[in-house]
């Protein structure tokens, strides 16, 4: 096939996938599931992906299962996968995706010599009440979250259907391509807990060329693109739990030890870490459940809470000032303190090849407007664990950011973007892969 | 009947009715449910009364809907009524209780002219998980809760059975009785929310004699009776809402406005309240809840708050002050602030009287060993709004104490004590019942 | 000497003494002194004793060096000690008094046997500024403090008047008295500083009847008197010390042990600490400095504390929560914690045979109106410990409150009483003495 | 004068200085000054100026009275004014300075046409108590601080040795120059107060070059030299007065209204200010005094804060969440609140051009080991005012960072700088001032 035939092929097939990739984005973002608890989300991408022959691993084939960080408690699991069997998943897949198995990697062989080019794409919803609201359109179109306090607030529906398209585009241009294709969809991203333990299955190990990539974090103009990301936060998930005394608040208050106060001064303190003058850092304390009753002296408070850095170094340094902190505050007020590690994300870089290779394609298409060379992301991305391991062995990665105007902003209970986004994204990687077999 | 003959029968009834009263205790102490939510409680303390004639009142007909306060979310309702029918409580009950209208008045007309002699007995339990240790009896002896999360930790479940004992002695000896005779199980005392709704319904109006009581308090032997409290704490009930913005906390902290460090301000501050010369007071936070997740800047917090004073003007001044404190909070963080009281008790006294009653009583009981003239509550109870409306119509009012041992504080979640308490209990009110009679 | 014609000359001596004890109140409200450095206020009073040859001792004489808290800085010392010397104290006084040995004993031996009686006066000032307003007495009469930032606004320049004008009562009487009489004038009663090293040097050893007492604390009318007081609150007087690590606030903010900031943290921690079921607790940090300028990480904090406690046990209670509180902050910072006791005061009983002392001196009065059988104290004063010291030798004790109406009250800026008071106090304690001579 | 010649000459005149400029520097070391008290730094260095045949402009002449911010308290003025008269500043001196009108300017005009160039050196001291250690080289030399708690930890007494030692170059070269010359010599850097005022009266107006610089800031070797600086983070300063109501601790509490309890909240408040996503952002509450003594309600607290940030915009999000906060605190507690800016620095730039001129002259240089192009200040500095003042009327500034190493970091209590940065410091000045002459 000639270049010139595919490029006009290529223009064809997105104009044709565009009304599918919104339909799946829909569909996915009316079924939210966050970490862990994504049944229903990865049993209808396996569907999907079955129907195109390719290659599935699921649950312990996809990933190591001692890896896996932040796991729900047992109760919630339970209740997750009690929901999906009556959404209709079947006993076969309930089986392996049990107990927080989630998540799927789809391969493809075309046979023929050439590079291992993986994918990866995060399929995990938020804890986010989405607004009902007529101006937001999943409300005003119907499609808004079916899962009441989760919610689809960070794109990631959409990353599903950019993921689905390129599994179709794979497949449509078969022949034209060589070498193997790995698709990851990835559990758990939000919490930096899902990409490790694919990464210890050893997926990455023997991949040349790995893209990646998030639609918006910037306010951007449709057709926007950039070709590589810079500013990965490294980042610390903790859970810190007291462990106090319960007593009687009007007649003996001095009898308990309170774990609400313990988390409250937790709180307060850790926001008030000293910045640091090697550069950007973070902390948040982003849930915190305390207390059992009014009139009782709380005896069990918790929190959830993570560190950030510019870069490991920052984040450790984060991560130690919250340590000495926390314990500090148990021994404020007489109570057990535990502090768990339930997530993790490394700093990472972007290959400075891609710049050519997204600036070639971009020449391509009649989509893609403008490319930037590089832009912040300013957040975490277990991704990193990802780039790192196949630059490590040699391979070169990238973090792909797809412009759409937001709105709101990302985690917002309003959170939206442009669906014409989408098109693009699996027009941009689609022509990568595409440049990338013959590229010299 | 003669005097003598009558106490020697009443020491018969009551010898008979021990094993009854620990077997009604702790099935209560099996079934637990919190404030409003009393719906097999009360349908169990129903069928008791019923198959003994009395005439009940429940609904609407024993409380007031308006006057209720701190009812819970319509969800939690809705879980504990579906829970109730499962446990087989009738329909015609259901409809009748539903809503959060718990507790009944039941009452027995001698038929004779006589007294008006009021009792109440609290109902509810706590969310408190309890203990599960093989040192504790409910779980040595396998009657420990069967509700998850909820306890009677207050001894509640022993007040029931006093007033089941009480009813059945009425009956017992309804010959040798004349006036009337109202039992109030009164729902919803933690938190001061059941009384003012009862007050309201007229049931207080016309009383002569009023008796309430509590099991424990102070770890006093068997057979030490308190004849009258003092220190009865007005209290006052709060929840606080926060509600600020929502942003991603490694992108765009500064968007944020957070929800849950007002929270925990508010915490510190309110707990840092001066302490009054004027005399006792109290604050606690016993319950917090903000954020939705880690990596969110959380926009709902939520406090469960009350405080307390030795007398009204103390709560008054503690409730001031965290009122200003709160609003401040708000302001701090730049976030909306609710705050609802949603329950409410004030201070109360005893009336002399009671305790030569107690003394006369208590020289005709094998079991009473010491009766304190006055011993202090420490606490609030909202039994107070009774008492004080019997008072203004001219009618005597005490609240009783019966010692037991104590191995772990109310409220605590090993809470227990000695059974031997109950039929003392309804011996001394008993006894007291039959002295009012031709007291002079 | 009849009685009848004494008590008319007691009223006599009062009358003449009024204008006196008025012009010595107002000259020891010019020249304030703090604790440990009253050398003038010392100086001016053993004159004044001298003259009416009293046997005194003064410096080490007077009180245990070792047995002094709360010593002020060597600096603040010499300062005082250099503005004594200029204000006229000469050198045989200074090389006593120097170093912070303040205060002094007056004996009285009548040569007659009898009882031996001793009176207490505390004469320190306090470190606030008076108020500079015409409405304010000492303005508007001249004779307000000379010492900036230094004031008598507790009475003690009342008291030491009070002592005076006994003193000249005692020698103006001395034919109508038999045993002894120790008067001391105490310094560094603010603080709970004094006392001790004044009773471990044995003047209370063979005490029979001890009496001090204060002007005010309750807004009362002139010519109401309490006989005895209760609530003395137990109290410990605590400095802390943060240490930690300067460094530049923009450059290097990380490099930082911010000792500022654990002051901030201890004082929210400690005025949280628990309200207890005990009875009356009390906590505040009165004082607080610390950092060195605005760009650099503060190295350095200092607090003044203190608690209270109905009695010991709950003083006890309120220092082991400091205790604990402020090691866990200096953990929290990572700063060096030093915390020392320099001051504190025991609870203390009065004899209750005073009241019928009190009341048949007032029946003697025409000035006395009302005796107030007790009032409560709800402060600490360690006289408790000259009182203890008395009572565990078989010694009679009261402390009287001498009623004053008060604009605003005591440690307030504009802090003043009625100095009709004044004589009211002298005739109170000059008739007991004189009541006590012939006493059955 | 042939420029190889010139060259030779400059390398001589250096030499030559170096044990003047040493002996300069621990003059001003052992007599350090905060900001508007430099009067004995002042007369040093006019008389040195004037031995020169400088023009001086000192008092209201050098700088705008009403401009400057962060005037110490008068009384503080007046003892450092004695302190000046006592160590011989005459008094047509201290005429003029008294008041806090330290600082002066010093010019020299060739009279022949030509740039007019101006050199700035910062001249004040820190109220940081310097260490008293043998390890630490003015302890061993015997040059120490002898103003107790103020101590040279910023370097700016080697920057006014380097001010005298280029006044002695511009007088020894006068006749290689042309053109105009102004030496402003500034105060009260610390705290960005002491530019402005300069600036507004006139100095810059008609500036073509401006140059100043550091010592130090990166621990450098000697020989390295930054041709120009970024990150020059704007700053806020602002005092903070809590004005509450005073009562006596132990009686009556809740009668006080808690200004140090305030300064507490607001301290830990601002410490909590949420990162930034657009950059750099600093706080520090270096200083906080409150409170007058122990046993009484503080009503006085008094912080002295600034903010930072990478940007005027990061600056003032930072002052306005700070001002929110504060005055939310002072709501809280229900007290009076002042705030008040006292300095101020903006964010700035220097120009391009000096890269090419720095390496120039650096390869004249035997001393002058490596040029940085840029290096980062990541603090605040108010020379901006004056380098935005000349870059607004099309002149070029610079900030020139001189390499030292540094055992310790600025502000610290031991720090210290290689004296041997003072001739080379000079010589790059010097030898940019002469290049400036013939620059194309």
């Amino acid at each position: 096939m000639k270049t010139g035939q595919l490029r006009y092929d290529i223009d064809e097939f997105i104009k044709n996938l565009t009304s599918q990739l919104v339909s799946w984005r829909r569909k996915f973002h009316q079924y939210p599931e966050i970490g862990w608890m994504e049944y229903v989300t990865t049993y209808y991408i396996a569907k999907e992906l079955e129907s195109m022959d390719y290659k599935l691993a699921i649950g312990t084939d996809a990933l190591m299962t001692k890896q896996r960080m932040g796991i729900p408690k047992q109760q919630l699991l339970k209740e997750s996968e009690e929901r999906a069997r009556r959404k209709g998943v079947p006993p076969n897949y309930m089986t392996k995706l049990a107990g927080g198995h989630t998540g799927l990697v789809a391969q493809w062989d075309t046979g023929r010599p050439g590079k291992h080019i993986a994918l990866r794409f995060d399929i995990d919803a938020l804890p986010i009440e989405e607004v009902y609201d007529h101006a937001h359109l999943p409300v005003k179109e119907g499609f808004q979250s079916q899962n009441q306090g989760w919610m689809h607030a960070c794109g990631h529906d959409g990353h599903i259907a950019i993921g689905l398209g390129l599994a179709h585009m794979i497949k449509h241009f078969q022949d034209s391509l060589s070498g193997r294709f790995t698709l990851l969809f990835q559990p758990a991203e939000e919490g930096g807990r899902g990409a490790l333990p694919m990464v210890k299955n050893g997926w990455l190990d023997d991949v040349d060329e790995f893209i990646s990539g998030h639609i918006g974090i910037h306010s951007l103009s449709i057709g926007e693109v950039a070709a590589t990301t810079n500013q990965f936060l490294a980042s610390s998930k903790i859970n810190v739990t007291f462990k106090g005394r319960a007593a009687h608040a009007g007649v003996e208050p001095e009898k308990g030890q309170n774990a609400l106060l313990a988390c409250a001064t937790a709180s307060l303190q850790l926001q008030g870490i000293s910045r640091h003058s090697g550069g950007t850092t973070r902390i948040n304390i982003g849930k915190l459940e305390a207390g059992s009753g009014r009139n009782i002296i709380a005896d069990q408070g918790r929190m959830e809470i993570e560190t950030r850095g510019e870069n490991d170094e920052l984040d450790q340094y984060m991560f130690n000032e919250a340590k000495r902190m926390i314990h500090a505050t148990g021994d404020m007020y007489g109570v057990q303190t535990k502090m768990e590690v339930v997530g993790h994300a490394i700093d990472g870089t972007c290959d400075n090849e891609w710049v050519k290779r997204v600036e070639k394609v971009a020449s391509q298409s009649k989509c893609i407007k403008n490319v930037h060379p590089v832009l912040p992301l300013g957040a975490s991305e277990d991704v990193t664990y990802m780039m790192k391991k196949v630059q490590n062995n040699g391979g070169k990665a990238t973090y792909l950011i797809f412009g759409t105007p937001l709105v709101n902003g990302h985690h917002h209970q309003a959170f939206d973007f442009d669906e014409r986004v989408l098109p693009i994204a699996v027009e941009v990687i689609g022509r990568l892969i595409i440049y990338l077999q013959d590229e010299k």
